[in-house]
């Protein structure tokens, strides 16, 4: 039977942050992807593309994989009684439970990260102890069947460490080749360790007021 | 004035090609990205992920950047007469004529990168010439106002590139680190110049069909 992985979006999601894992995994042979979420209306991302879900909380299917990524819209999602109500029941049951960047509160909220290691964008990465979870550095991190990935474009990472996992090496070797992924970024700036300093405290001063909503969501029970 | 970019879409496109560069771009200050394709239904991908695009060709405002990304669907888009006129008109105008992956074949028989170096995905370059073009082995390939993009993944260095040269490189590091882009893949085979002998045989076989497919495309008039 083909292996089923399950995408769970909210409004707000950052697109790259679902779509950067599902290129990767979708080339996975035997594979289908389900995107989910409340309805099938199209939901909104942190950009110009609004994402159309192939399913519903309520009709998808047995999933293998659950993959839940972040966004500014997590705050919200995580007083979303019906979203984290899918997540638990889902997650309980996958053999993967995988995040990307902050929907690693989400899956935390949904009670799968208790004394798991984790990884998340790194401005949220102090705040994971308040879902229950162990921060860890890592790009991507490992705990048994809990696979995380940092911020946004970590998910590419975490989706060829995963299609590894389950496919084996070689096919996802293959899959980096197809996607041709040996990336040169232009600029040296992609962690706060080495950033110049006037952009990271720029960066940071932004995440403030979305760190605040984050905290405040994460003490507020789920409604459903 | 904000500026304008253009993502062109059609069917069998591959989505991080498209996705990548958006999340990017759409992070500059004052920007607005369109989403362009024949109609405004919903464009398919290479993957579950369906595309709902914001404009049409014919209701397009004007474009500051034009972007074209590539996939399997880019054969059929060669001889798309609508299209091709479109990327033709607005190219011409654009201050920026870009394009991701195998999506530089647009551009090229648009007539757009005529003696321009420019890149594609590696599979794929040394058919660049039919198109006009002069194959860079750049990831990402600068020729005046011609910026071109290698394989899908690259289409995010593509973009951090063309944002540092639009918006400056503070912008452009500030945005690298909001998408915590440091890249670290699990695997060394994102090029057939180091992937394992195994993996990029059997990938270059899979390619065969595809760039015959693509050779017949180029030889063929667009029909209107």
């Amino acid at each position: 039977m083909a292996l089923s992985i399950g995408f769970v979006l909210f409004p707000g999601v950052t697109q790259l942050d679902f779509t950067g894992p599902l290129q990767v995994l979708s080339a996975m042979p035997d594979t289908t992807c389900h995107i989910v979420a409340a309805s099938l209306d199209p939901v909104e991302t942190d950009t110009a593309l609004r994402l159309i879900p192939t399913t519903t909380f309520a009709t998808c299917p047995p999933l293998d994989v659950i993959c839940v990524p972040g966004g500014g819209g997590v705050a919200a999602a995580l007083v979303d009684g019906a979203l984290i109500g899918f997540v638990k029941d889902r997650g309980e049951q996958a053999k993967w439970v995988t995040s990307v960047c902050t929907g690693a509160f989400i899956l935390g909220r949904a009670g799968l990260l208790r004394n798991r290691r984790a990884a998340t964008h790194w401005a949220y990465r102090d705040l994971l102890p308040l879902v229950g979870a162990l921060p860890s550095v890592a790009r991507v991190a490992r705990d048994g069947n809990v696979v995380t990935g940092g911020g946004v474009t970590a998910g590419i990472d975490f989706a060829l460490m995963l299609a590894g996992e389950i496919a084996g090496p070689g096919v996802a070797q293959g899959i980096q080749l197809g996607l041709e992924y040996d990336p040169s970024p232009p600029f040296d700036a992609g962690s706060p360790k080495f950033a110049p300093e006037p952009v990271r405290e720029r960066l940071e001063a932004r995440y403030v007021e979305r760190r605040q909503r984050m905290q405040q969501a994460i003490e507020s029970p789920p409604k459903l």
